[in-house]
């Protein structure tokens, strides 16, 4: 690792949260003397990552992040080739459909695919869940041994609403039952009047990449034909990936 | 500037060209030793701003670009001031709209409403376009003063297609026009085809932040009423940002 790499991305990431912050504000969080924290911004302007917000002294994110996240997109082949198994599931289904990739803790929907209706709706793409809070990351995370162990030991995990999975136990009970059908749920774990079903997609060398599924009101009866139809896009988009089986074969089994 | 910061934003620049690039492609791109470039690009995998392609030697962009995308285009108070505009504007030419800011040559699209047709269209968020080559390049660099003498003297402009203005002297006549007229266009200049006109900008600062403006098939007339449009549309999102005036006045006017 190079500290002052680290320390950039530090920046890059306490903007993210903070949106605007002043070079003192910066340099407070990152626990660095005011001019080493300058060096960094500087050469984050410099590049257009980050930029002075004018008449003022508080910096935010530049226009060269937005490009970088347009080129990720593109060459993303686990986005290209799921979107038209995406906008097939959501026209049969009738319901959003997301798909996501794991960014250590949390989930980034990498496309969405709006609910057939019509009505105009929040586009999701580069948004964040909370790994254990969502159908996806769970959907993933039952395939990602080493990722699994790092959330389950981390301490509690963060709640979102009054329904989200606090207790690692619980995590690891529901992670067992998503090895054993392909299917993850959660009900109001993120979101309130929101749940959720996904399905991991594996590539050619059986890992899992991402996860697919749909949204659904949480009223509604979590249905076993959806379930079936989320599986099978899950398949489907793994086939393409070069997945030579879903789910995967483990040794011994 | 910091060197290490400039070396891993360089790394990033390097993918969002090539895609995918192995260790040794990215020490020779950046005429570092192999050992340099790996440390570099170890704190940007740790933090998932690149990711190795599985089964392979060569590195990627990784999720945490895209978040930080999405997280600029939420920041940006022009995009959100813009959106409703753009869509009236759309609305009432039946085209396109872009939104797009300066990112040192380029412009940078931020907001796009598709032409009102029903039309499948690709999403063009996050794409880049030659300043010089851009109605909205040229609308914004015309206010630009330090850019524009940039761009003037970086020696003759990249061409697109055969149509790009790539003579520095005939770009400067332009932008004397685009000052006299608050409007840009440009003709096949960045695609073939395809014709865009565009207005500048403004914020309280009566500084030039972006620009606004139509893309429409090159066959048709440029036509009088849809520049009015156009115009109006740009003054309506400066007032929204507080700018005093539009154009702005200058001193000396």
């Amino acid at each position: 690792m190079i500290q002052s790499v680290d320390r950039a991305i530090r920046v890059l990431t306490a903007l993210q949260g903070t949106r605007r912050m002043s070079l003192s504000e910066l340099a407070a969080r990152l626990e660095l003397a005011p001019s080493t924290a300058h060096g960094i911004v500087r050469s984050l302007v410099e590049h257009g990552m980050v930029v002075q917000e004018r008449g003022s002294s508080r910096y935010q994110l530049g226009p060269a992040v937005l490009r970088l996240g347009n080129v990720y997109l593109d060459t993303l082949e686990l986005r290209s080739k799921a979107i038209p198994w995406a906008e097939d599931l959501a026209r049969r289904t009738g319901l959003a459909v997301r798909t996501g990739v794991l960014l250590i803790d949390d989930v980034v929907i990498i496309h969405h695919e709006p609910r057939p209706d019509g009505s105009r709706q929040m586009p999701e793409v580069g948004i964040v869940i909370p790994v254990h809070a969502s159908a996806l990351g769970k959907a993933m995370l039952a395939f990602m041994p080493e990722d699994e162990k790092r959330v389950l030991t981390s301490g509690e995990l963060r709640s979102m609403t009054g329904e989200t999975i606090s207790s690692p136990e619980n995590l690891r009970d529901q992670l067992d039952q998503v090895r054993a059908s392909g299917i993850a749920a959660e009900r109001d774990e993120a979101v309130i009047g929101e749940s959720s079903l996904a399905s991991p997609v594996f590539d050619s060398y059986s890992e899992a990449v991402g996860a697919i599924g749909v949204v659904l009101p949480s009223g509604g009866e979590l249905d076993g034909q959806i379930s079936d139809l989320v599986r099978e896009t899950a398949r489907a988009v793994s086939r393409e990936l070069g997945a030579p089986s879903w789910p995967p074969r483990r040794p011994g089994q």
